[in-house]
């Protein structure tokens, strides 16, 4: 067993309901628990054994990676899923819930139809793996510093050749450009460069709008690095801007700052979370921050914890969440900063370091 | 209703199942049958209606944009899916299979639990709408057509580029940088660059080989435009080659020109891939070819149906599907030649025009 594998059984165990193995079959849990990235394959833990089941594409590769999982190759998934079932005696599977279709679901339960093997369909598996994959290990980490300094030289490349008519679109494809040439995998998700009205729209697609004096300029990008992503908003000026805009943009890094300073272990998510939207709230903003605050970022580009009002989770060492307070004036402009904060025992530590400090081009 | 729901709900009552409404949650075919992109929805169809419900962040886009389907306006998805049941009497409601997951499910579930409410989770639902998807009309052709013509861009701007010591990720980099900026919206897929003895893995990713003088190269490149995409492979040779490189060349472009003049309305799909597989088996590489001779291209890239010895598929004009042949020699090199295919009332209408004669760089 890998000890993730045994981490993720242990928690099992303390849960009311009584299972027989865990059938693991999203691409990106099985990369986790295996650290072997497979567009198809199965893994199965049972209490005292674990099998990655995989074809004949990725079955070498594998057997040489993948330590502490017995690697199996198979030419058909079914029967060596029952040859499993038979030998371990396994009565009841706890499935995934988010990471699975309905048409996997019903394939399955074809399988074993014959075998009085009944699939347990409750979220079980999946909070027990979004709880795991929550805390990051010191490579997770280094994984996602790597990928947001990555997204750190692309902006700062970037933001030099910014001038009036460029368009939102040519911006983040010259953006998406830098990081691969830095070295990303892959853009984290698909790039906003949001100007002037735009801006207002939290998560508006970049448009063939040109940059004009006077707009605010919302970035928000991120890259893979290792598979792991990095999240990273900042906001800028083109020229002289107003009053008005000064002070949103003051008052979107305040928050920022208050909030990050509030995180520390044991802190609830949404207590963060509304330290930020009651003080946007109570400056005359209110209805202006709808989105939550943040969200945990690792394999994938959100995942748990989410530092929202509904959150039921709490911050633990280890964690990395975005911390991303904005202010959306409809039809007039927006402001949001984001940084990617690793909870550590000491507080928080700020894995970002472009400069926050409003520029203006 | 729009004709394609229209269609689909025909194609439905056709079925043995009874049922009063289909909800379609995957994004992909609630594009396909709204004409709008969005990351959060929902279609619910039933005999006399159809409804398109989206949150804030859609609704204004949507109700200029979509005709025929009423567009909702929630911030609730559970009592606008309610009211929806209540107003046309639903009991059981088809459900989508491999677009949609457990979670998903178990949560629909939850909602409707007291309203007496059943959910059909046969695969009814998915063969109607990828039966209805694999008949393009003529602006999806258009819409491929024009991913084809970037990729072909793309690709004869890189030829001339490639030499000696280019490593396999360079190559890929550079191809999808060609197609983005030949219009693409993004690539179809991880673009496939194999080299030499890379290329006798059919899904080998790009890596750090560098390209060496008689290695063949096998370029597989697709691009997305308005988000439809296309497909093609290429395979090349750098510098002299010996005779049975040359050989194997020769005969999958045999074998795929045979492929494609078998190709026409009322073949099954099965008979295609046969074609292809017996003639590379009797010509001495049985084993040396063992994935699907092709697969349909549309929204997504691989759709129905599939040209392979399992598939119960026949092809209809307006089907556009892939033919691919391969033979891939272990730790030696490998050729793959593929062309996209329209199928139309006289035959197959090739829709890739890259050079198929063998390329020397």
């Amino acid at each position: 067993m890998t000890d993730r594998l045994n981490k993720l059984m242990n928690k099992l165990q303390k849960q009311p309901e009584s299972f027989d193995a865990a059938l693991i079959t999203s691409e990106i849990n099985r990369l986790y628990f295996t650290g072997f990235k497979s567009s198809a394959g199965l893994v199965l833990v049972t209490r005292d054994e674990s099998y990655f089941i995989v074809d004949f594409r990725y079955y070498e590769a594998a057997a040489k990676k993948v330590k502490g999982v017995k690697v199996a190759l198979v030419s058909d998934f079914k029967s060596e899923l029952l040859k499993l079932i038979k030998k371990h005696k396994i009565k009841s599977i706890l499935l995934e819930n988010a990471g699975i279709t309905l048409a996997e679901v019903l394939k399955f339960e074809a399988w074993v139809k014959d075998n009085g093997v009944s699939f347990i369909k409750t979220s079980t598996l999946d909070d027990a793996i979004y709880s795991l994959r929550a805390t990051k290990t010191e490579e997770e980490i280094q994984n996602i510093k790597t990928a947001q300094e990555i997204a750190e030289r692309a902006l700062g490349k970037f933001l030099p050749k910014i001038k009036i008519g460029m368009t939102e679109k040519e911006a983040a494809f010259n953006l998406e450009l830098l990081m691969r040439k830095e070295g990303a995998e892959s853009a984290a998700f698909d790039i906003i460069v949001a100007s002037g009205k735009n801006g207002a729209v939290p998560h508006a697609q970049p448009s063939e709008k040109k940059f004009e004096n006077r707009d605010f300029i919302t970035i928000d990008i991120g890259a893979v690095y290792n598979g792991y992503h990095s999240d990273m908003t900042r906001t800028v000026a083109m020229g002289k801007i107003s009053q008005k805009q000064r002070e949103v943009y003051d008052l979107v890094l305040q928050v920022q700052s208050k909030a990050i300073e509030h995180i520390k272990p044991g802190v609830l998510c949404k207590e963060v979370d509304d330290i930020a939207r009651s003080f946007i709230y109570k400056n005359g903003y209110e209805g202006c921050f709808e989105h939550a605050l943040g969200h945990g970022v690792g394999l994938e580009i959100h995942e748990k914890p989410s530092l929202s009002a509904s959150s039921k989770d709490g911050l633990n060492p280890g964690t990395v969440v975005t911390v991303e307070p904005g202010i959306y004036l409809n039809n007039e402009f927006g402001v949001r900063i984001e940084d990617m904060i690793l909870v550590s025992a000491e507080g928080a530590v700020n894995l970002t370091s472009a400069e926050k400090n409003l520029i203006i081009l």
